[in-house]
């Protein structure tokens, strides 16, 4: 097997576990979650959701549901009404043409990545990650026996680029996909129209799926109302595979729902691959999903100004300081940045809980180039995000840069 | 790859789809499903769940937690409170200690198994399926690229049983597990103490995972509250994952939910697995669960009744015509059963639509030994089973081994 075995001796009772998923990582922002979860007073901005519930508009519409007893096994492809709103939401935001056959319902976008993944990797089959990125994404290939291959973008006065020359170099014969995440996590990241191009041409000249991971893109503060997109690029016969998520706009991160997009000729495939994972989504749950795409457009509105407004603040705060290495990202909702003298995130990330009372995760979780970053999610309130950026920019003007701190964050 | 390629020529844009997944049979039900469902008053016993809505109790805890904002994301093994009673239900019906740390929450039983796979099978590696058998099995490991190896159960005027020679006959260097449901789907088949012995030796022997798929356990109809089960003669050190659902007990079969119990050591292993597959099961869901398991003996006790009175309803009616091969089942919910002179049994089910106007599945969609056989769903009311069983007697008595008919059933 390509994927790492661990080195470290472990009980025999083990043995017979597979060694690709013996050797499957913990998520690396536990470790300081576990650390500070219990500390009172503790602004915790290391996860990627919002700090508000699903709106009552889309609980009513599922809780209604339940109550009528759409409780049966239901269409594994998700239920036409949903699939429709869809169609309809897609035309409406990227413009597409409204066809409800390329969208499959999945429990979570992680599953939509999962099936994605599946169409495309088998064991020893590698996949392109252009990083930093959420980790989940290399673990799902890991997990398939695929070996997932860290590719980074280029960091510079402007923020975090894609380099097609680095991703030129690391093409193999086992090649099979790429994976991009724009608007990126954790990175901010947010890929242009001629980089989306260019992607497309690179994929198109080695016979690569993209796997292409838009969930942030209406979290876009650019010009215009949403990120650039696949779909402003590609053509009918790409091999593309859009993986989708209401966990984000609608606030729904612990409904664990998403969807799948697809080339209609791959329909009867995604429906075998959901039926023999989780064989459907709940169809209460569905109608739940069905009222926030129909009605929730005036929430999603409120939830992106709420995340610009948010991260203005915590970005103006932290770039005040003059201690910090930070672009104001154009998209999702993270600031990835450094602190000058704290190369060492992980410990940094334990140090602010116990200085700052305030948790980050270190930019380590998130692959290759993600050292000497920290993620701050910046999807919360107003008011406990000016207390989190106040918290911050005092600690790191009494600390940044300083004696005891180790050696500069860049070699 | 040994997964089977198809041999029909497909769209080229398919080309770059895996061999085993483009190879993943479509449920054998859907046919006759598709078929049948629009039919004006048919009776539709061909799926695996009863007629029943998940009852109130379980909706109004669900329905409380997600007006309660219980929507964010949750623990990835379940929510504490889910897995103790887990283990409280399990040491109440087992009699196994109370180990909260054997389980975990899963998106339904389904990926209860998909997360015991991917621990024990890899591209290659064998997996030991006795038959017939639920397909889901099989396409699972089918999906990770592992192989599964249908052993045929033996048949005879008892019904179903084990036959340890055959197994033994089938174990290569990349055999790695067993799959074993009892009480099985579409069988009825139950394990006897003495077979899960044999079968845990026979496992120990070759170093081999155990795959325990009890899930029909309750609805047992031999002596004592349940029917046999590893737990009764396992050991500690033993390699056994079992998979389970609230899908039939408390009729949840479309939320979506169930457990993987195992050993404590693989509990970081089995987090990672549902952290990288679908991340977690909605809170407010398990919130359902828990009040299913609380308090919801009561109503599996009535369905357990109901199933009982079902079987006798429709298997008395059938056996009454002289003309079908049907051994009545202890355990689980369904007949499977051959009509005399008719062994083409897909093309039969279209007939019964047709001419009985019921609908039932071919055997032929579980796999080796399905041939000759039909499987039907007794999980209803009464009223309806009789309409149902009516139908079909006259039917047979009809048409059974009448000329026109195919040769006999079996070889």
């Amino acid at each position: 097997m390509p994927s790492p075995i661990p080195a470290v001796s472990v009980d025999p009772y083990l043995d017979r576990v597979r060694a690709n998923i013996l050797a499957l990582p913990e998520s690396g922002i536990v470790e300081v979650m576990n650390y500070g979860r219990s500390r009172e007073g503790m602004i915790p901005l290391w996860a990627g959701e919002g700090d508000v519930p699903t709106p009552a508009f889309i609980c009513d519409a599922a809780a209604a549901a339940l109550h009528a007893g759409e409780t049966f096994y239901t269409w594994q492809r998700g239920l036409p009404e949903l699939r429709a709103a869809i169609a309809r939401y897609m035309a409406r935001i990227y413009g597409v043409p409204e066809d409800p056959e390329r969208y499959f319902v999945t429990g979570s976008g992680m599953q939509a990545i999962l099936v994605a993944f599946s169409i495309a990797l088998g064991a020893g089959d590698e996949i392109l990650l252009p990083s930093p990125i959420w980790p989940n994404a290399a673990a799902g290939a890991q997990k398939l026996g695929a070996v997932p291959v860290h590719v980074p973008l280029a960091y510079g006065a402007e923020g975090f680029s894609l380099d097609i020359g680095r991703l030129e170099a690391a093409v193999t014969l086992r090649t099979r996909a790429i994976f991009l995440n724009t608007p990126g996590n954790p990175t901010g990241f947010v890929a242009t129209r001629a980089e989306l191009e260019a992607v497309l041409a690179f994929a198109r000249r080695h016979g690569l799926w993209i796997i292409a991971d838009e969930i942030y893109g209406r979290f876009y503060y650019g010009e215009g109302t949403r990120a650039p997109s696949f779909h402003d690029v590609m053509s009918a016969d790409d091999h593309i595979l859009f993986v989708q998520t209401f966990s984000k706009n609608w606030a729904m991160t612990g409904w664990r729902i998403g969807w799948i997009e697809a080339d209609p000729r791959l329909g009867q495939i995604i429906e075998n691959l959901i039926q023999y994972s989780t064989s459907g989504v709940a169809a209460f749950m569905q109608r739940g999903a069905v009222a926030a795409l129909e009605l929730g457009e005036p929430f999603v509105a409120e939830q992106i100004a709420r995340a610009r407004h948010g991260r203005d603040i915590v970005a103006d705060a932290l770039l005040a300081t003059g201690k910090v290495d930070l672009v104001k990202p154009d998209g999702a909702f993270y600031l990835f940045f450094g602190i000058e003298g704290y190369r060492d995130v992980r410990r940094l990330g334990l140090t602010l809980v116990d200085e700052a009372n305030v948790g980050i995760a270190p930019g380590t979780a998130f692959g290759a180039g993600g050292a000497g970053f920290m993620r701050l999610c910046f999807a919360r309130g107003a008011a406990q995000l000016t207390e989190a950026a106040r918290r911050l920019s005092g600690w790191i003007e009494a600390n940044g840069a300083a004696a005891g701190a180790d050696s500069g964050r860049r070699a």
